[in-house]
């Protein structure tokens, strides 16, 4: 973890309850770190469902091509998650090193091995001493308590600042289910998927197929909307298990799911929102609503396009209204755009309008809104009505002096 | 300009001997800056030939709307350029003054308005007062004179710390012929086209057609593989003027300008290098060299995420050999690699291979290597025989210095 909290974290880190069919443990097994966790275990209740999405990345590391192929089975028991060594880019020696810790966590919890899932998030290339994992796993399955939310949200943290978390409740038949999350990311942030690791429980019983629909539809909005720096992970991991065991009707459509949904989708919007929170060297927290593109998906590549311009980062850490850098950052995302259409408002205020700045725009107020930290830039392209929301945060010196130095 | 000149910048500024059938002038006509020159007129020879490629941004200025109307006559007699406002998203009223400035220099020389090419580069959206332009062109018209090079080659310049220009020759029909150019170019530079603005003069006589092919082909391997930030301007100019004031035998085919390509090629490369070595806050120059891909295109999009990504680049910053981060690049560009033959070198040091870690690596040469100033990057993804360089420069802070507080 950094040494300065982000000054856009929130007030208290949120305490987690037991969640029935969860159980975990987090412990120091001396992969990178000296002094703190850096080993995650999750232990899950037979007969839990598993959903995940993963990076798109071409060079995706060795514990998430797992998990994909582990995913068909859609059945969990046991989550292995270590910091500080991502086992990405680590070639046979890294697959060979996901099958012996996979192999050694099934035979000790007594599951088939595709129930179990693992995860690596730290530096890249070098390889991992899965040793010192598997010597921990004796241990970590004895201390594995239903009140380990805290530690182990704690212990997948790299470059992050604070540990996020977060809780919802929905009613499936009438009985109400909670849900649970908690996820690391501060850098190399970026979809698809940007969150590098993301955990989520619930103990509604929910089969796979409808567990993963939930999930990917969910990411979409959340996850897939953030950026912090433009480069995409090679380990990003979003999983959702579902342990079954509070009893409710069965569930047999989607539609038994809307309320359940609507609570997934909050929680995982609000994870999100603190992984750009917690943006390295972050100091503002940026919110681009764009509106009147050809569809949704030129409208997030447009908001996307805004939200990685280095140009218009800069300016917003220097709470500089530079509203001509978003209208380049418009015009570089290949997606139709009117330029004699255009309009742009800051803080609510309306900054341009048809193409040109907007008649008697006065810039004080909206100089005021970008002193504060959070940030609202809305921009109209002019051209259809598709829309989509992203989240951002600003580029500063501390970016820099983070990944300067990440290594050494 | 900006005030510290950039370590990376040549040791003096080539100073440009006069070109047949170009003059030149330079003024200050107080559009932003105090006490400097920031409008630059060239007149060109009656017959010069012109071709040009500009900026492929959706939100493009309204002088870059009129040169591209203006080059289907193929001819130009009078340049007029002026830094310190854009007129981009200027609206109807940034037409307007375009229109006003053609019409006034047409007049003014004495030549058909298809004739004049204009540019503007700094802060966008600002209404551009063109009567500050207009009120200086007589002036500036008896001004014009063969030796202008210098003071034009400063005038255009915004965040630039040196002037950048270059010279070639070559042989046409045993005839020598020479080319002049000169460009302005340090932030918001990526392609296409990476340059905001350059300007090529020959004093040989080629066909507007020809002009363009050898431009565009010119442009391919030069502007169009440099990135210093990912931005792309609404500005981007690159205009070549052939003023045929040196007699040689006709130019029937491109056959007879594969020594002119070659010198015109050179020239491009030298103003492009030129461009990357004043990025903004740049301590380090880098090359990044992909081979091994399914394309030129895919290995120009590899080596264009790898420049691109701001983690390579502050690590490049740090003087930090983490190739991880060149792996990740790699992974999230989009293009076809083949994770597990992937090779990296640094500095002519292997040190990936085959997926992972060389055997045997060391990093000592490879640390000593980046703390030099031009850094060198090869990487082969190992799926065909398409190669591409591209070149970049560190993500530091001086870079959000400048761009933090640019406007104020």
């Amino acid at each position: 973890m950094g040494t300065a909290v982000s000054p856009l974290a929130p007030k208290s880190i949120l305490a987690l309850a037991p969640l029935p069919g969860v159980r975990l443990a987090a412990l120091a097994c001396g992969l990178r770190y000296l002094g703190r966790d850096d080993l995650m275990l999750a232990e899950l209740a037979p007969g839990t469902t598993a959903a995940g999405v993963f990076t798109r990345s071409l060079t995706a590391s060795a514990p998430v091509l797992w998990c994909r192929e582990a995913l068909a089975g859609g059945k969990a028991r046991l989550l292995v998650v270590n910091s500080g060594n991502s086992n990405a880019f680590t070639g046979k020696a890294g697959v060979a090193s996901v099958e012996r810790t996979v192999a050694a966590a099934a035979k000790a919890v007594g599951c088939s091995r595709q129930e179990v899932f693992v995860a690596s998030t730290g530096t890249i290339g070098v390889p991992l001493d899965d040793s010192k994992i598997t010597a921990m796993l004796g241990d970590g399955i004895k201390q594995l308590s239903a009140d380990g939310w805290q530690r182990a949200s704690a212990a997948i943290l790299t470059t992050d600042t604070y540990a996020k978390t977060a809780t919802r409740s929905a009613k499936i038949g009438g009985v109400t289910v909670r849900i649970n999350g908690f996820c690391k990311g501060a850098g190399m942030i970026a979809p698809d998927m940007a969150t590098m690791l993301a955990y989520v429980f619930t103990d509604a019983a929910i089969p796979a197929p409808m567990l993963q629909e939930l999930l990917k539809s969910g990411t979409d909005k959340s996850f897939n909307c953030i950026t912090v720096d433009s480069d995409t992970s090679t380990s990003d991991t979003l999983m959702l298990f579902a342990t079954g065991q509070t009893k409710h009707p069965a569930v047999t459509s989607p539609k038994d799911l809307g309320g359940f949904r609507r609570a997934l989708n909050a929680l995982l919007h609000d994870l999100a929102m603190q992984v750009v929170k917690d943006g390295e060297g972050a100091t503002k927290f940026v919110e681009i609503r764009v509106s009147g593109a050809a569809s949704r998906r030129a409208a997030r590549t447009i908001g996307m396009s805004i939200a990685n311009s280095p140009l218009v980062k800069t300016a917003v850490a220097g709470e500089d209204a530079n509203w001509g850098r978003i209208v380049a950052a418009v015009g570089k995302a290949g997606e139709k755009a009117d330029r004699d259409k255009l309009s742009i408002a800051i803080g609510g205020v309306q900054v341009a309008k048809n193409g040109q700045v907007a008649p008697g725009y006065d810039e004080a107020p909206v100089t005021a809104h970008m002193k504060g930290t959070d940030i609202v830039f809305e921009v109209d392209v002019g051209v259809g009505r598709g829309k989509c929301t992203v989240w951002t945060c600003d580029l500063t010196h501390a970016y820099i002096d983070i990944n300067g130095s990440y290594r050494t």
